[in-house]
């Protein structure tokens, strides 16, 4: 089966916003064992819209769209597509009342131009949409499907995953399965070198993809059912978890937050996080985790050396002979954490984020993080390099996120040393 | 003139890699005045590209494709397009040097499928790649021109700028420029019913996009020159200012929190956070501005109520009687935040963010906003409504900088009652 994804929106023509809706469902078709072998955008323009959806019909199985289903006079996907499957829509009082309850709750009327976004289908139906006014629907006539998604990801993505996806894995015969690895602490090329050999293989496939301070690597099988196909992934992956298995923290789409909180909780284990170069960032990582109040609930975030001495107790002398930025300070933050909080683990991170700040001693992307665990303290040096604010602060948090998963499971916290064996 | 993307490569159709050349091709182009009517994405297809490239031609001036000039027998776009406009290419012994020379450079030999890439329009002609080893290329014939460039982002992108660009500027009589409005505290449809008469006009055009708890407009004037577009776009902006001028926070492409911290610097203010539900979130958001460690020392994550007590001072009573999520403890968190902080300004937010920990009485998106400035507090209730947890937390601390914004600027906080109003 052939699907075709047109994205429609003119801030995506005029290059406002990156199509990052286009890569999810790209991935997300692929792995239902669709082949896309078209995307396009276009512009909310009538005559434009209907030429491209036309062309998709006549080349394509199913057509999926994302944008367009707003309640302005610009918005005009849904017509479109309902005057190419030649379908009258109906209005769905339902889905009225749901975007009342929308606008009810959060403290607004409805205004009359969102009526429209009740029109739905004949030729189809429609899936309701519990993060924004515009529900999803779905056309189908003469052999052709179409399914119509709202623009905004946090509509979208949801609205795929629970009512989208299932719907449309109904009717396959090859399915894809995948199975994706979690790593942190190995670069991209050193994970190259250790498993570059496993890349090449036709089926189950793997590829490494970067982000930010982790790796991630993706299995896919193909096989007649769901079952057969996740479990070729599964025997591919212990290839990796022979050779690389002390830097796979999760396997999935869960980040190291969610890793950390569900060590703490396992270990019944609470945390306490002191950021200076971070701002927050890492507090804001652990609290985006639902449930993560049972693990957390003291951060200090310490920007000037006024309140790391306040709030954490760090010495002036260590400031004045040391510099905020410095294993001594990274060290007394953690256990001030620590004890302020009453916590049982404690990260903390002091450094330069830049762009301004860094000297030749100590360069934009030096960051110390510091770990304390019981009467434990432990610093290690991060190098994170020329890179811009938020990517160097964001390596830092991520540093500081798998430090903790690990002091919170015993495990060995490679490159760092103890706060003991500093000089004062 | 209208222009057209074209996008070629497989690992864009399955969603291995984000489209960015889209993006950065359709911001250039509409900054030379082009129209851009399209984008596509195609797979290494010899008839699907050929079949992209013909419809692309009946209907645009202009065709900028990336990608597929590698030297791989996958890689057809340059023959593809040449078929297209009727050219036989000729073989350039300059490139081949320059290939030569890149290999040589990079320590190795030449590989012989790279000869492909000497292969250069005779209607047209070619801009060389310091970055690669594939050149860009471009065709004219009957009216219609392409303009051919390789794939990675690190060639495409100077390649772009140092020949692509002032090639593409000789023709154009019409340039665009843009000014963008950003606007907290007013929604979609509201503008829309405030402003939407002011959408439909021709030149300059403007539109509005949503983001969480914020809206951009972007008013685009096309004239003979930049200066004139300028000041159309000047112009037009006043309409907005008069209709909506309360709810405009700044110009351009940074957010609240640059804002809020160019107030704070103005004023001479310090800033404080007490953050509950966001657990971070305004904190790092406000610390990922540069410079911001001159008007932001302090910041308190109160995830638990034994930090809201220990660190901000709020009362076992107000606690226990009015519970964690109220006006009460929203106003004791600020005060207690300023006052601990030594800071000019504070704001504090308690909430439910949600999936889980709402009740008929305080559902998810419930949050309030503590706000204090000198000895005054004042709370506002914010109703979220029921979107993700990530989306309740990001529109959460948003208000809280447009608020702290307003009070360091002296301007009123609409929807806020002063805690001395509030029962104990």
């Amino acid at each position: 089966m052939t699907a075709e994804i047109i994205c429609v929106g003119t801030e995506l023509l005029l290059g406002d916003i990156l199509n990052t809706n286009a890569r999810f469902l790209a991935r997300e078709l692929a792995a239902l064992g669709f082949d896309v072998l078209h995307q396009q955008v276009v512009g909310d323009n009538a005559a434009r819209l209907e030429e491209t959806v036309r062309a998709a019909m006549a080349r394509s199985d199913l057509l999926v769209f994302s944008g367009g289903l707003g309640p302005t006079a610009d918005d005009l996907t849904k017509e479109t597509v309902a005057r190419c499957f030649d379908d009258e829509m109906r209005f769905e009082p339902k889905v009225l009342e749901d975007i009342r309850a929308f606008f009810t709750s959060t403290g607004r009327t409805t205004p009359a131009n969102n009526e429209k976004q009740a029109l739905v289908p004949q030729k189809g139906g429609w899936f309701e949409n519990p993060n924004g006014t515009a529900p999803a629907v779905w056309f189908e006539a003469g052999g052709k499907r179409a399914v119509l998604l709202p623009g905004p990801p946090s509509e979208l993505e949801p609205l795929w995953k629970s009512a989208v996806r299932p719907f449309l894995q109904k009717g396959q015969t090859r399915v894809l399965q995948s199975l994706v690895l979690r790593l942190c602490g190995i670069g991209e090329s050193h994970a190259e070198e250790l498993l570059g050999h496993l890349f090449g293989n036709e089926n189950p496939t793997a590829a490494v993809y970067a982000k930010t301070a982790e790796l991630t690597i993706r299995i896919t099988a193909a096989a007649p059912d769901e079952e057969r196909a996740r479990a070729m992934c599964r025997e591919y992956a212990q290839n990796f978890y022979r050779l690389a298995g002390e830097y796979i923290y999760a396997e999935g789409e869960e980040g190291l937050e969610y890793a950390l909180v569900d060590a703490l909780r396992q270990k019944g284990l609470t945390l306490a996080t002191a950021e200076s170069c971070t701002g927050g960032l890492v507090s804001q990582l652990v609290t985006n985790v639902p449930g993560a109040s049972e693990v957390f609930g003291f951060g200090f975030v310490t920007y000037a050396n006024e309140a790391k001495q306040k709030l954490l107790g760090v010495s002036a002398a260590a400031l004045e002979q040391h510099g905020a930025v410095s294993h001594q300070v990274a060290a007394a933050m953690a256990a001030g954490a620590a004890r302020a909080a009453g916590a049982d683990v404690a990260v903390a991170l002091t450094g330069i984020a830049g762009p301004g700040g860094g000297t030749p001693e100590k360069p934009v992307g030096l960051v110390y993080l510091g770990a304390a665990r019981g009467g434990e303290v432990f610093v290690k040096r991060l190098d994170l390099g020329k890179r811009d604010r938020a990517t160097v602060r964001l390596a830092a948090a991520k540093n500081a996120l798998d430090a903790a998963r690990r002091l919170a499971l015993g495990l060995p916290l490679p490159g760092a040393v103890r706060a003991e064996d500093i000089p004062e």
